[in-house]
């Protein structure tokens, strides 16, 4: 499937939609629908349960969107974290720079602004056309800096923004991690070394946001900050990669349409820098889903530096003080979410030449686990007992109950969502049929084979199928 | 308990923190510790099984917090969203006029900003002197309109904000729900009457926040709008009435610490409004845990009229198109788990003359479901085997792990955090005791009680006694 298919599978069947549709869009920003939800839910506390429940060494948190301004002081944004941007004078395009000197044959990745503009100059003195990659127009602006922080006026006394009031949305969650890592030491019995994790909101001011959900300017972050004596940062990263690689596979994800890539140019507080990139076929090709870095102490420094607060550990064991360094694990939970959908959804020849289209994903992430049906619609024995099946399976499992049409539309909807089970009430059920009488068919979305279960042993049935996160 | 000693319980036991406080802090916003997010995620979990997976007629989405402005101009927020704010000018204090004006028997909640000047004017005439509420200078300035929505420059081409480029973060996450209502319509198979739910971030410039996590700028709604023919709005309204407020009680809250509130005047557009009203002691009273809103055609109207989109529904029964009612239920989540904490936290007189502090919350809300302790740190037999326990036990159920201290003051941690039960391995569980050879002692929080259970029972004595949500 091309993008194009994706993005209108997620609208068509209630995963994902265009933010604010009915005025024309806000570009960069999606809205989950009914399933997109359940299933981002599903890849949260998958998430959730591998990070924070299964390791006794690392808590959760959940910190504010909005922090004090000199939070992005001391961790750099306000100084550095910005693209270079140029406007289309004709169409009035914003352009990265960066990104567009791609197509001449240009890594302007680290450029400075005034790099960017000698590049451009010197580009157009060899005869080069510059051109705008919306309308092609060669008549663009200088470069200039945009920095990606959005800015609010939360908390200030007057309506408008000025320098002096601005509080920022934040870009990333971790930040919130390094504030609160003090107040976790002092509340918890954790110590050094330990981690903290969190998922939330993060918003960057992309110039240009393109790719469906996979660049955005308002997003959701899964991110773990695991504070550590420097002697022992290395093996920290090691085990981490290997956990955070293993979570995809346990999941779904063929190992081979996964990589590492390994970043040659490491910011300058960093001593590595690993992706896990997915084979995103519908975007061309390998793209970053998880970044796992070392940070040394850089971000708890600053954070001294700035705050005055003294963030150093004091080690019982080795009897010294020192301010730990960070093993960061940082994944986009839209991107993740993308990543299974990416991989699970098949376009399938069925024998009969008819074809499906099957959502064949973990049953964990499944935003519906089990689908319920009357055989007919217009049977009352059937409805009702179909219901009652209904209501005491969706006790412990998201059901959906549907008599609409005929069963093999109905799996087709339910193939499509991605449903592991159907469960269908007919005469044998409610014992009209003598054959299999007080039994229920269920059938399996990816072998479309079908069982038939007595309707006492479903609440076992699918509690060894279905097994909680 | 006053509401500093919760404040302080909150901070001190890993559940709430101020926000940003190695900077300082940042007003209006908190962030969640370690048991606190736990909690919290939990109350989550139950509203959304509540209110989505046990109707089959409400489904969830997540909508993005940024959203077009024109939705706020449709909704009224934009022209009618404001307080009157008056600043003193001695401390520089920031006043909202109508909560000040109630000291002085004025009840201003409805008057324009020129009643306010006026009736301020009154009294000053009538000798009454209106004094700053922090530090009683009478040298305040007039009254003036601050809108409450939170501004920013998301997807602007320039840094600046300006009138032109403004991008509002939202003040209430059922926008998002109405924006989508015709999406929801297309995608799945609901038809009216159905709900959709949204649990999400929401951010208000409130002048003055004060009562802890009770009014802060940014905070997390649980709301479902539920799109009914107007004929049976009244009575979808009562079931809504009656499912909310026993959703409270099934989770622990006394009935006789709640109440309904009905506002006698309403909104134009609104046809009857009720508040869940809880007796937060620590606050002095009675106040607003959750709002339920017959609206009336009123948002559906307000979009269709600004964005030109139809948001008829053609009722294939009655053979008609309408604009279908909304009955909203609108609850806070930091409000919410605040009540469940308020009510939960005892502190108790025991016969041995000590007390203690315990969090008696439903077990399906606490953060951590059960402890396991070896009975002493220095035995490596002990250890090894409260491990295995601890990992068992851990997959199914939130669990910690605690071999600091005596058994007694373990108890106490746990008891303070709310977790139900503590596991303890002793010699009797690893046989090097022959009586209740096997066994380990299981306490609980609320009796105190022990039981001794075989270790070959506990999976399923735990799955009885700790109900999935």
């Amino acid at each position: 499937m091309d993008l194009q298919d994706i993005v209108s599978f997620c609208k068509r069947r209630g995963f994902i939609y265009p933010s604010s549709e009915i005025y024309g869009g806000l570009p960069g920003v999606y809205d989950y629908g009914p399933y997109g939800i359940e299933l981002k839910n599903n890849v949260a506390a998958a998430w959730w349960k591998h990070v924070v429940h299964n390791n006794p060494d690392v808590v959760g948190i959940d910190s504010g969107i909005f922090m004090h301004p000199m939070t992005w002081k001391a961790s750099g944004h306000l100084d550095n974290f910005d693209d270079a941007q140029m406007d289309c004078k004709k169409c009035k395009a914003r352009i990265r720079a960066d990104i567009m000197l791609e197509k001449y044959g240009v890594n302007a990745d680290k450029f400075t602004v005034d790099e960017i503009n000698q590049t451009v100059q010197k580009l157009r003195e060899d005869k080069v056309q510059i051109k705008c990659p919306e309308c092609g127009s060669t008549e663009l602006t200088e470069a200039r800096r945009f920095n990606l922080m959005v800015k609010s006026n939360l908390g200030s006394p007057t309506e408008a923004i000025t320098d002096e009031n601005v509080v920022y949305a934040r870009a990333e969650t971790c930040q919130g991690i390094y504030l609160n890592y003090k107040n976790i030491l002092n509340s918890t019995r954790q110590k050094v070394p330990f981690g903290i994790a969190q998922i939330g909101k993060a918003f960057r001011n992309e110039i240009v946001v393109k790719q469906f959900i996979f660049r955005t300017r308002e997003f959701e972050q899964m991110e773990m900050q695991y504070f550590v004596h420097p002697d022992d940062a290395g093996k920290v990263f090691e085990r981490w990669r290997q956990a955070r690689w293993d979570w995809y596979v346990e999941f779904g994800i063929d190992p081979s349409h996964m990589r590492w890539y390994e970043h040659q140019k490491l910011a300058h507080y960093a001593s590595a820098a690993f992706d896990i990139e997915y084979d995103f076929q519908a975007l061309g090709g390998f793209r970053e889903v998880e970044g796992l870095h070392m940070r040394g102490d850089w971000d708890l420094s600053q954070h001294q530096k700035f705050s005055k607060e003294k963030l150093e550990y004091f080690d019982p064991v080795r009897n010294i003080n020192f301010i730990p360094n960070v093993v960061e694990t940082s994944a986009g939970l839209n991107r993740g979410s993308l990543v299974f959908m990416h991989e699970a959804l098949k376009e399938e020849q069925l024998p009969n030449d008819s074809k499906r289209t099957v959502l064949k994903i973990d049953p964990r992430l499944a935003p519906v686990k089990i689908a319920v049906f009357p055989l007919l619609a217009n049977k009352p024995a059937l409805i009702e007992l179909a219901e009652k099946v209904f209501r005491s399976l969706n006790k412990k499992h998201h059901c959906e109950f549907d008599d609409n049409g005929n069963i093999g539309k109905r799996y087709r909807r339910q193939d499509e969502i991605g449903t592991p089970y159907c469960v269908t009430v007919d005469f044998s059920s409610t014992g009209e049929q003598a054959e299999n009488a007080g039994t229920v068919t269920i059938r399996n979305r990816d072998t479309m084979q079908q069982d038939r279960v007595g309707l006492d042993q479903l609440d076992q049935w699918f509690a060894d199928k279905l097994p909680v996160l």
